[in-house]
């Protein structure tokens, strides 16, 4: 008791700093560094001891950008001319059977790990990439650059990197409720297709954008933006045939951007190995939810 | 120096305090609860004043979750069966134009705010919605829940919640240094179009799901997978040559899932009006960044 009455009135001491210290931080939005793990505050590395920093969101952490809600209708577009926009009309039979077989393209769509080392055009890949580019942002900002990696080294370099942290991730979870089975594991540190696969797209987010007078420019919902981009670049790669595996390397991003040279404001998002299916691919037999499942009438 | 020298120790032992609070609420996964801002943490509510809470991805807050880095190829699908898998396979040139035209199409989306009221056909929307929920997720969770509002009065009501906050949000935020015409700004908090489009999709994501036993199960990356799942969707519906404005209404999701009866584990993502454009629908005319400036060849 004795102790405890002297830690209450210290701990609120304290806890008063932390919240000073973290407004003050946020209001100069130095989030992104922050999220490079160099200045953690202390109320926040308690409180998410695994989770990949790249992963925080930091643009939302800042005050202001609700003006964004309509994206592509931000104030910044608002001195701009506005144009006519008919965009080609179907017919609703034809409506219908496009929205029929795109469906059936997309749900052909699978994670596959077993992708063919054959090269693939780069001419395709480019359009995949500009395809990715036509993805709404918050403010019209953009905020996502792609990195492909053809280079044979620099895929390895960037496979040893991913499995070195996923071999540590595992290991250190051990106790964790459904790990159970340390051989099952390190299958799932093993990452062959980083070498294998002939395109590595490293997609990274810019949490600010650099302005004329050097002032760092706060990109809005820049995670939830290039995440869209990444399901359109998905359907792209889904529509000329090639395949690849979604992932999110957890807690690998900074050093993948020194080894990519990325600048500071960029954090990784996703990882994606893009090829041929190998001719024994092989998935999960998962089924997906039934329309009932996922949508809601009213 | 002396009060510092007193400080020190307990600052470590109260700090010890708070990280093993913070990891046992999280291995409780009870995250979710914090973000609805029923039990915000002190160190949570101080650096997050204006973002929507609805749009914080509370699962990446929680332990574990690594696992997944690969989605569809996390420990729970392990057990299952694998088939083999061979997608249909193109020529190049086939590939080459089929990366074009699908580039071409999603070139011409644009967010388009003014929708015309003719009806469109539901099963388009069912497959679309379909098309949607073929998304990659983390551990296969599916973390989406797609609800289409067509009632007239439903979408009233959802108007004016949307527009009571956005006034809110534009007028506490007169002081912002890009916020200088009120008049300019009465424009961006009426939104008529949510009146007008013959339907309105709310994207909610599943922050965490019920296992049998009923405990909670955490959706990891759900924010992530969600958003990927809308960027399918705006791919889906250009196909159809329907339009949207992809919006993200701040600190209206509470109040919206109330409104649509969701359950507390849904979070309101993103608010999309769907429908025709209007015969006289116009665009700022903005430009994209082109290749050079969203890719990097390594």
């Amino acid at each position: 008791m004795a102790l405890l009455s002297i830690l209450t009135p210290v701990l609120a001491a304290i806890l008063c700093l932390v919240i000073g210290f973290m407004m003050v931080k946020s209001q100069q939005s130095e989030a992104p560094t922050t999220a490079e793990g160099k200045t953690k505050g202390a109320s926040k590395t308690p409180v998410r001891p695994w989770v990949d920093q790249d992963l925080q969101d930091d643009s939302e952490i800042t005050t202001g950008g609700g003006d964004d809600n309509d994206w592509d209708d931000s104030n910044e577009e608002e001195d701009l001319a506005h144009v006519p926009y008919s965009p080609p009309r179907y017919l609703e039979e034809k409506m219908l059977q496009r929205s029929k077989d795109f469906y059936t393209l997309m749900n052909q769509r699978r994670t596959v790990r077993f992708i063919s080392p054959e090269p693939v055009p780069r001419e395709v890949i480019d359009n995949v990439i500009l395809t990715a580019g036509t993805a709404p942002s918050g403010a019209h900002t953009e905020p996502w650059t792609f990195v492909v990696v053809s280079d044979l080294d620099m895929k390895h370099q960037i496979r040893l990197i991913v499995e070195e942290e996923e071999e540590m991730n595992y290991r250190q979870r051990m106790g964790d409720k459904w790990v159970t089975d340390l051989a099952k594991l390190r299958t799932n540190w093993i990452k062959e297709y980083l070498d294998v696969a002939p395109y590595l797209i490293l997609i990274f987010k810019q949490t600010y954008g650099m302005v004329p007078n050097s002032k760092k420019k706060t990109h809005y919902y820049n995670e939830i933006s290039v995440s869209i981009s990444c399901g359109i670049l998905l359907a792209a790669l889904q529509n000329v045939g090639l395949v690849t595996v979604t992932s999110t390397p957890l807690n690998c991003g900074p050093q993948l951007r020194h080894l990519l040279k990325r600048p500071v404001n960029e954090k990784l998002l996703m990882l994606l190995p893009v090829g041929y299916p190998a001719t024994d691919a092989t998935v999960p037999d998962l089924k997906r939810k039934r329309l009932d499942d996922i949508m809601v009438k009213i």
